[in-house]
């Protein structure tokens, strides 16, 4: 594969790619920052041209010509990506490509349990629009608002409800795609069986725009559940969070819909920033555990009684169930503010690491342990997706050092802790990268962690679907 | 890509072969007929050695020296698929690889979900092993007693529980394969969530070998369920089978882990070869559902309601309930025993086609009345997964007409049949194979019907990963 050159776009091609899209299609980058940000303001974006396509057939022709010319396109979704999958930070002879104005919803079926949605469509409107119908789209996380169905199915995402429903892959049936060459995949037909040749759909999904630009999904839609279940639990160490897990699946089983361990720390960052969010136990418990089960009648009841097995089998400290929505959105508020309080207090290292869910306790131990090593004052904020085995280990200066103060004074340790957080993952057979996938953040590390066949079929399935390098050059490819 | 050349291989690779495999790890094709078999009796196999290796490292070394020879492997696994992928029909130019004694259980983990088999292990088996931990691996077929792990995941391999569990890829966490150069690719870890780079995972399930062998999967297991609750409904027509389909949804959402249509044709044809096998009802139905729903304690209970509420909508005509387990293997027996007596009965065409759920009543009517334009006197035995939208049809000889007879009589019969069960398929936005994959009998289907965009993405594919045509040239690339 030839290494992506960053020519830049001849005018010709400019003005042909704005006569396809109109103008109300494309921007002026220097009018348009947002597009060149990183939600964690660590990276900058570069790129000469915008375009908003509003369809498939001009994604196409816009990709075409990209290709003739060997001009490079980065696919732009919600723009919430926070591995740098979006941001062209080598070169700007790029060509944004925001699929923001392909946002119909083409197709819905309650019968079929199918949602045909264009890759422009934000996440939360895809919700709403499924829960009109009586039905549920189980993806979701804190970014719902903003993030869109392409993203979501380039990077594969995950959230908060991965355990019951599965990853973004597990709630798509059919995508349709664009590929660098121009010509337009159509798998969208939502067949539940169908082996008629290689699953091309997962080899899409996942593969953040570095084969092809998703234009839009049949995404499974479930029945809304009549009743929810959701309690807040102090522990005292992810070890008994795995003993609690144990015992609450054997009275919820497949109903576990979320099970999210949350440290003491987070807790307090949280409850500092956000002063309607209180801890709602009688005392800071050191771990905690929010659970959520969703189900026909009586799974409330159910989480009830499992509950109070864990307590009597001394497994947890504390715990609340939510009486109310409200209450319920209170304990969910806890959790997804983690992210952003960690980024307010100064956090300088947000890993995004998976192991076997057995291993979660160790590895949070052994991970805790590396990276004091390091510096025994450093802070730490483990949080994530206990049930999946998805942890994420936010770390912080020592108390009353400033982020800035502390980075200048220690210019290696964002690397050093990063390696370090990796080397624990490793060892215990986990991946660098859970659920935000490898963009530009990652590419060294896979380099280093991937295994050498995969790392070669990457490479080689690039080379022959995108052999010009035009798609997302610089993301996944090691 | 080359095609294929079927390169005789030289009398020191087999020697070479033979020493990789020890003496116990080959035989002479002439003294085993039973590989070269199609379990339809249509194909006739060919091969120059059949070799058994025992460990991942030797199907790496002789994979390595058969691609160094450009010599070409078949994968063999239990043998029971039938689109002759399995078969080399062309040439005996190539060494048949069975993964028959690499049938360990390295792992299991009740507390992970998971079970990590070899390739050669037998479906049934896994079972077993999975029941004796008080967990279930749902992926069941009536050939579970000698299919195997390896061939189910090459074909991603569907049966009868789709609707609940999903297809093979859907119960496969991790795979270790061995790519056509002799590397070994190990992405067995049973990750939940894992980001990095194209899921190679779900490229190698349903390949169908030509990307290499896979030799081990890390499996998803689930949790045994207290109560399973078996009916046996006679229907007026698939329509109403759509509508019995809906209104048992929302009473037992999802835990309907089985949803099978039956003719009453089918029925009198199994009745007709096992005496033990009646139909339950009081009347043959014209059209019979097989329902099973399995879950929680009170699933039988909520099954009995659903039932009754489809009686007082007129939407059945009758219905049993299984009252014992050798009940349940009745009914079952009715089902599982089809397609036995198709064959038995003289059937010249069995499809595998599926299209969107809410469509296969019109499918199954515009298919008949397809294929009795033909000849209004075939007999055609309709039945399958009506929940997956995945109907086989078998057709028959009109009645008093031997196959032999009718087949001589007609030459083109066959061919016309299929091209107007794949025309329908296709013109309804289905799949020419639903569950079987292509093999070699559907390649030149796959060439009519797969878009183009697809087969260019297989083709590349292909090309890039085995860029010598070593594995299992013939099947599945068109």
């Amino acid at each position: 594969m030839p290494a992506a050159q960053f020519r830049k776009p001849s005018l010709q091609l400019l003005n042909e790619i704005k006569k396809i899209t109109g103008n109300s299609g494309w921007k002026h980058p220097q009018d348009e920052p947002s597009y060149f940000e990183d939600p964690r303001g660590r990276f900058k974006g570069k790129g000469c041209l915008i375009v908003t396509p509003q369809s498939t057939q001009k994604v196409s022709e816009i990709t075409q010509l990209c290709n003739q010319e060997r001009v490079a396109i980065i696919p732009y979704s919600g723009g919430t990506g926070v591995v740098a999958g979006q941001l062209s930070i080598e070169s700007e002879n790029v060509i944004i490509m925001s699929l923001e104005k392909m946002n119909n919803i083409r197709h819905i079926s309650a019968d079929d349990s199918i949602l045909v949605a264009e890759a422009g469509c934000i996440l939360e409107n895809v919700h709403n629009i499924a829960n009109e119908h009586g039905m549920n789209f189980p993806l979701n996380m804190a970014s719902k608002g903003s993030c869109r169905v392409g993203g979501n199915l380039a990077t594969n995402a995950g959230g908060i409800q991965v355990l019951r429903h599965g990853n973004a892959r597990d709630l798509c049936l059919g995508i349709e795609a664009v590929l660098p060459d121009g010509m337009i995949l159509n798998e969208l037909a939502p067949l539940q069986k169908n082996n008629t040749g290689y699953d091309v759909r997962h080899l899409m999904i996942g593969s953040e725009g570095t084969l092809g630009i998703i234009t839009a999904a049949a995404l499974k839609l479930k029945p809304l559940d009549p009743e929810t279940g959701t309690a807040f639990i102090g522990i005292s160490s992810p070890e008994d969070g795995l003993k609690v897990l144990r015992e609450i699946k054997r009275h919820l089983g497949d109903s576990i819909s979320a099970f999210e361990l949350m440290s003491g720390f987070g807790v307090q960052l949280v409850s500092a920033d956000f002063p309607s969010l209180k801890n709602p136990l009688s005392k800071l418990s050191e771990w905690n555990l929010l659970l959520e089960a969703s189900g026909s009648f009586g799974v409330d009841n159910l989480m009830q009684k499992a509950i109070m097995a864990c307590l009597e089998k001394d497994l947890i400290v504390d715990a609340v169930i939510a009486k109310s929505q409200s209450q319920r959105e209170s304990l969910w508020g806890l959790r997804e503010n983690i992210p952003d309080s960690n980024r307010r207090a100064g956090a300088f290292c947000s890993s995004d690491t998976s192991v076997i869910v057995s291993k979660v306790d160790v590895f949070i131990k052994d991970t805790i342990s590396a990276i004091s090593a390091i510096d025994p004052d450093i802070r730490i904020n483990s949080y994530g997706h206990l049930g999946d085995g998805n942890i994420h280990h936010n770390v912080f200066p020592p108390n009353g050092v400033s982020k800035t103060e502390f980075l200048s004074n220690n210019p290696e340790i964002i690397a050093t802790v990063r390696m370090a957080i990796n080397e624990v993952t490793h060892k215990h057979g986990g991946s660098i990268s859970a659920e935000h996938g490898i963009g530009r953040l990652k590419v060294d590390d896979a380099e280093l962690y991937l295994a050498d066949a995969k790392k070669l079929m990457i490479k080689r399935i690039k080379s022959v679907i995108d052999p010009n390098n035009i798609m997302n050059p610089g993301a996944l490819v090691v």
